[in-house]
This record gives structure tokens, C-alpha cells and sequence, in this order.
């Protein structure tokens, strides 16, 4: 199984893919959508949108999942961001892709074992977890970072699927 | 010349489409597309990106302006709001159509004289310069006053393209 993960952003949009075969885990591919700021802002969603569209055909992952950001410093902060999360949630909606949301702790939780990691220690663990893999940006390794935090919470539902309780008819 | 308005929402996206002969103003359409709450994100975006397509396509509209709204009592609400206008604003973007942006006391301001005037006298003023149009819902009529803000300045744009200054080559 495939797992995009997609950190959203409106200048820089990170993207990672990964193989999931049980437990293990394999880097695909990852990557980084640039938007020009000297653009108007429905060109600039169209780039970001195109670009994870052309991800999702070229890769065909299975599930997708975006970084739940609420906080920023200002408004118009928020208000860009949710813009771009917009775009990096439809991509993989519009194409029949069930898109799971993790707040930051979470995936820092799940990737490193602590909820308040340094970018580092995630980026570290990344790498020990993707064996040979290379970031293209600083975002498409939190992108890579968010893939893994799903594959792990999928493992967790098929497991506690495959093993009803006991007592169960 | 066929104007589409948009009043940018995660619940319900309004929209008004007008159609700009000159300065005589004709109303065409308006009606407000709905999320289901119950839904997951990416499907909420999906049927309203869908939704705007559907009218994009119906209609044809030449231009399109949507609502910039910047202030939000909290960081949720903004990052929702955010996200329905990245949607809002891609779906004429994927079409060709430009998109102008226009803050909330620029439409009250173009459409009623005043930039802090209240919801009823906005709806009056649009009910006026659109004879016989009805409302579909609160959202849609805002979306017809965004439309009549934008038709207003490409007017001022294409006077003022139309009469050089003196002493121009």
C-alpha cells in the first residue's frame, strides 16, 4: 500500500510517498510545489493543485494524509495557510483518496516517541525509518513524517481489526 | 459580459452570477451550495469545489471575485474559512477566469456608498440595481454584491483604459 503524506503550504507545498508492507516501511518519492508570490492567489492554488495532482497520478498512493495545523501568529497567517490546506486536502478527495488529518504532536509523537521533538530528531528518525532516503526540503521530510504517522495509525486499526476480542461472536 | 461572485464558506459557499452591459446590470443566477458537516474535510471541499465547477460551467462567467475576508474571532474558524476560500478561488482559477478579491467594507462601500453599512441595507441597494432578482439565501445575496463591486471596478478600469490622460504619446 502507497501513503501520500502532504505538508501544506502556500509558497512551499511538501510531499512525501512511502510503501507500506506490514510493518516495513519504503521510501518512494518526495517533493516540494513552489508557488510564485508575484502571482495572483487563484494561479498560485492552481500550481499547488495541479502539482499534488500530477504527484497522485504519477504515484497512485492508496491513502493520504495533511498536517493539522491551527495555530499561527496572525489572521492573514491562518487564513494563507488554510488556503493551501484547501487545495492539499481536495487533490486527494477529487481523486476517490480517503485524506486522514494529524495534528503536529501527533506525528511528532508517533515519528520520534515525544509529542515536542526538534525538526532534527523527526528528520532523524525519518531517515532511520526510510533507510537511503534524501529530503528534498525541509517540508517534504515533514511530509515524509506525516506518511509514516499514518501508515503506523493504519497498522494499529487493521491490527485491531484482524484481532477481534474475546467474547466476540 | 458575465460576472461571478463568491461569499467563501465551509457550510454554505454563495455564489451570484451577473451579467454587465455597459453600466446596466442584469441578475442571472445566485444560489449556495452546502457541506455536510458530518462529512470529512476533504469530501466537504470536494462537493463545494464540484459545486463551483458545475456553475462555472452552466453559466460561463467572464470574470470572478470572491470575498477577502480576514478577521475571525478564533484560529479554527479562520483556518476554515480559509480553506473553503482556497477552494473558492481555485475552481475559477482551473476554468481561465481571473479572480479579483475584495474586502468585505469595498463591497459595502462600492455597492452602498458606505463601507460600514449593515447586511439588510447591502441587500436593499443589490435588490435595487438587480430588479426582480430573490435571494437563495443571505450568502448568495452577498455573493451578487461581490459580483457588482467587481463589475463596478472593471467599468472604472476599462474608462480609464478608454481615455488616456492629456498629453499621453
Amino acid at each position: 500500500m502507497k501513503v501520500l503524506g502532504i505538508d501544506p503550504g502556500l509558497r512551499n507545498m511538501g510531499w512525501g510517498v512511502i510503501e507500506v508492507d506490514g510493518s516495513r516501511l519504503r521510501h518512494v518519492a518526495n517533493g516540494t510545489i513552489h508557488s510564485d508570490g508575484a502571482q495572483d492567489l487563484g494561479s498560485r492554488l492552481s500550481v499547488l493543485f495541479r502539482g499534488l495532482c500530477a504527484v497522485i497520478a504519477t504515484h497512485a498512493p492508496d491513502e493520504a494524509a495533511v498536517e493539522q495545523t491551527f495555530v499561527n501568529k496572525d489572521a492573514t497567517g491562518t487564513l494563507k495557510l488554510g488556503q493551501a490546506r484547501g487545495v492539499a486536502l481536495l487533490a486527494p478527495a477529487e481523486a476517490g483518496i480517503s485524506v486522514g488529518e494529524y495534528a503536529p504532536n501527533a506525528v511528532k509523537k508517533t515519528v520520534v516517541g515525544v509529542g515536542h521533538a526538534a525538526k532534527e530528531q523527526v528528520q532523524h528518525m525519518v531517515r532511520i525509518q526510510l533507510p537511503g532516503v534524501i529530503f528534498d526540503s525541509p517540508d517534504a521530510a515533514d511530509a515524509l513524517a506525516i506518511a509514516i504517522c499514518h501508515s503506523r495509525h493504519l497498522q494499529g486499526r487493521t491490527l485491531r481489526v484482524a484481532s477481534p476480542k474475546r467474547g466476540a461472536a
